[in-house]
């Protein structure tokens, strides 16, 4: 049986998954600095582990916690970076995503380590 | 803005993904014809494109009728296997996700196509 | 065994995978025109499923001919865009690899269909 | 400008991503203790770890020493349990591509650490 805590961050990975997906289209609409290569990297970077983490969870796998710890680092970056710049609603929902999909993954991670 | 029929299709897809994956291991554990080379590659092939089809919804991909057209296709055969050894509740629950991400998906490739 | 034309394709799917990826850091380094969100889009659309079709075909899945159909239409318009913008050595290597791993999967998905 | 670590990286990834993928199959098709879930996982894990840390390097993330870092330890398991049921050529074979991924991919994580 699965752990409600690893049912939430399931959830969590895919939301963020989903949503950093999204703000990546909305920043080559905006454009600027919103489409620097360093942040849409970082927003694909960010959905691709999200994703790999919910999937390693999914899976049952002993190697989630290893796969959250990275998860979480890299949600915190991205948090930051949405949230500075943060002028919009949907850079401020994509920070939120991040920060919550962040503490899920380094509750997974530490729980073990 | 997205439709909120291809919001609904990028959840059923997420949500199809994630219960599939969750049924490989299922059908692991029971072994026998659960674990068919078949059926696990029809479980993996599912839970797959699922993940494809909503990310290109997620990016707003004009090509995402054509994974739809593909997903729908998967997720039909997929929920006739699980539904064939519906022997408990996972594989019926499996089956059901894959029913409803088929018909979600069928509209999204119908929309266009 | 897997045929060898099968195997080629695989192959064409890894490195159009690879190249298109790296393309989308070299336009997003450009900007302008190379950083619509449309030419984005679309990279990003072939570099996953030329993922996704490689998959398949490594599962030998039975519905690898449905995903190498998808993947030759979007190599295609990849192709077609990178063209258009070929006033680099990088566009044209995309461009390249585009066609070389749409035809392969012509073959592939004609093989069957 | 990639290095040649960098690249080789990439290709040892891509590589060991397929064989771990391919070597599924085989194992299914064994049955016994050769499709053991956990077995199952750790090649699926495997394959998934190679696919993103591969992608990561390919999107020149300054977060791919991490990646690395976990693609290189889920490597080594795998490593080790295909060598345990080393009685055929297909598990060498995955073993001998999961070392070389691993040992190359320490290389990129201690690279930054």
């Amino acid at each position: 049986m699965m752990s409600k805590d690893m049912e939430q961050c399931i959830q969590e990975c895919l939301t963020c998954h989903s949503v950093c997906l999204a703000t990546v289209q909305h920043c080559l609409d905006l454009g600027g600095r919103h489409a620097d290569k360093q942040h849409i990297t970082t927003l694909l970077d960010c959905a691709e582990i999200c994703q790999t983490s919910a999937n390693f969870m999914l899976r049952g796998s002993p190697h989630h916690a290893r796969t959250c710890a990275v998860c979480a680092e890299v949600c915190r970056v991205c948090e930051q970076e949405c949230r500075r710049m943060g002028d919009d609603e949907t850079m401020q929902h994509c920070a939120d995503a991040c920060r919550r999909c962040a503490e899920s993954c380094e509750r997974m991670a530490g729980a073990i380590a």
